[in-house]
């Protein structure tokens, strides 16, 4: 049982957390702390936290847990604030879609405390946002990703697991650099292209022809790109590195399909399509048994 | 009423026009044609034709209108199979996803019968093929393009146009070119985008991970990376010259992505993404206004 936490961004992913935890029994006091008293008063009226403030100080004192679930463009001003008021019984985490900049801002705002800030990333989310859109049940069977630092006592990593698991979240484990390389390659990859493609369309001189004709698979294509633009900006930024990796690897990939339409070359086509179709059936057909396991209860 | 239309390749798309046309109390007599007689049984069987043959000559003989609804690849040695055999109060059509192509297959096949050649493209289509997935409904309220070649009389035009229509379809029309050029950009580039991000990923030593992570925004990304490898190497030759124009705009997004990343350039990469989800939901907006009408029937 957790004594009290301390969430900062009562919205999806920490309003979301607050219900869970609750609705388990797993914790006494929720406070939620942020910069916009109306957000924090709904999230009061809603029953997400049992107290709204403010003040850093006041959220963070006496808190076992505290949860940074605001844009990952806020978490290393944030962790500077709590720094100077960080006791020695809290452990601090954080639900930021990158991580090694998330460490790297850690390690410059607390210092040699840095051993109480386990780094995560919860796999879930919605169209929806702020407090209305937070749900018990968001995180139920989904993963969220840990990535601990040489630094944190077992005992810590333990309370960040022991939360998410108490949500119904299932607790994966990886280095920073291998958590952004996966996620650069499986989703902010194909965020960019998608936003790249409705730009391309758009910008041609007779797009609202084009759109007219744009179907079911343009649309599954392309909904990514409807997600937030200041979010996916940061996203972005946060993880520069490795995803010009993942843009020079796809580059290559475009320049390879160019060159295969160019020869004509109708197996070299064929067998590209074939590999992914093979590839994402065996995928789908992984999460389809890994899903119906978890709802089975099995192991 | 059409007396007779005789339908080449009686799966998903030439068995649901047969169906439909049936239901409509449109067509007296359908034949059905193919090199399988297992697939013609089982049209029989399930009430779609009224009469299967796999010879040419019986098939043709009387038909008012011909359907062509094989893979795209077959359109040409069909035409030239019928070409002898076809009569003057006959008109033929096709299901061909791309059009440049099949005008030119057509005039050779044809030469001077050109004008009984209609060509046609019915924007429609799910997961499952052949004669089992053939629905009567499966054109309501969507899109068919006739793209009309200068030699087609207007008569010949209107009963293709009409046949669609009691399918429940709306007619559009457009040149082959036009038609070629708007289906490189919001159809057949997005397939190869999507099988190029699967081909990548698991071309990842660590695919296995990779996929582990990949959640909604992938799926949908690549759900059209599930589509027939054949049917989309065929399509991508069939429309080479378009789709190359295409692919090099996209290269050229993919390296403007690029230039932003490297620069950190947050506010050109917030304008790209912002532009983005602004004409997604425009699109959105106006593809669902457009359905309201249908569905009550406005104008």
């Amino acid at each position: 049982m957790l004594e009290k936490i301390a969430i900062f961004g009562v919205g999806l992913i920490g309003g979301s957390f607050a219900l869970a935890l609750k609705q388990a029994g797993a914790v006494r006091h929720v406070v939620g702390v942020g910069r916009t008293p109306a957000v924090l008063e709904r999230a009061l009226q809603l029953g997400i936290v049992d107290q709204a403030t403010t003040s850093v100080a006041q959220a963070v004192d006496g808190a076992d847990l505290i949860l940074i679930a605001t844009p990952v463009a806020q978490t290393g001003a944030i962790l500077a604030a709590i720094a100077p008021l960080l006791q020695a019984q809290t452990v601090v985490t954080d639900a930021g879609s990158t991580k090694s900049d998330v460490v790297v801002a850690a390690r410059i705002a607390l210092g040699d405390r840095i051993g109480q800030f386990v780094p995560g990333h919860p796999i879930a989310g919605r169209e929806a946002n702020g407090p209305d859109a937070a749900l018990a049940d968001l995180y139920v069977g989904k993963k969220v990703v840990l990535t601990p630092l040489p630094e944190n006592p077992a005992a810590s990593i333990s309370r960040v697991a022991s939360a998410w698991q108490q949500c119904g979240a299932i607790v994966h484990r990886l280095s920073a650099q291998q958590h952004d390389r996966i996620f650069a390659a499986v989703s902010h990859l194909p965020h960019l292209l998608a936003y790249a493609l409705v730009d391309q369309v758009d910008r041609t001189p007779d797009a609202d022809l084009l759109f007219q004709y744009a179907a079911s698979g343009f649309r599954d294509f392309t909904r990514i790109a409807g997600s937030s633009p200041e979010m996916w900006r940061d996203i972005a930024l946060a993880n520069r590195s490795a995803l010009l990796s993942e843009i020079d690897a796809y580059a290559a990939q475009v320049a390879r399909l160019k060159g295969l339409l160019m020869e004509a070359d109708g197996a070299g086509l064929q067998a590209l399509f074939t590999n992914a179709q093979r590839a994402r059936h065996a995928w789908l057909s992984t999460i389809e048994a890994a899903e119906r396991q978890t709802r089975t209860g099995g192991d």
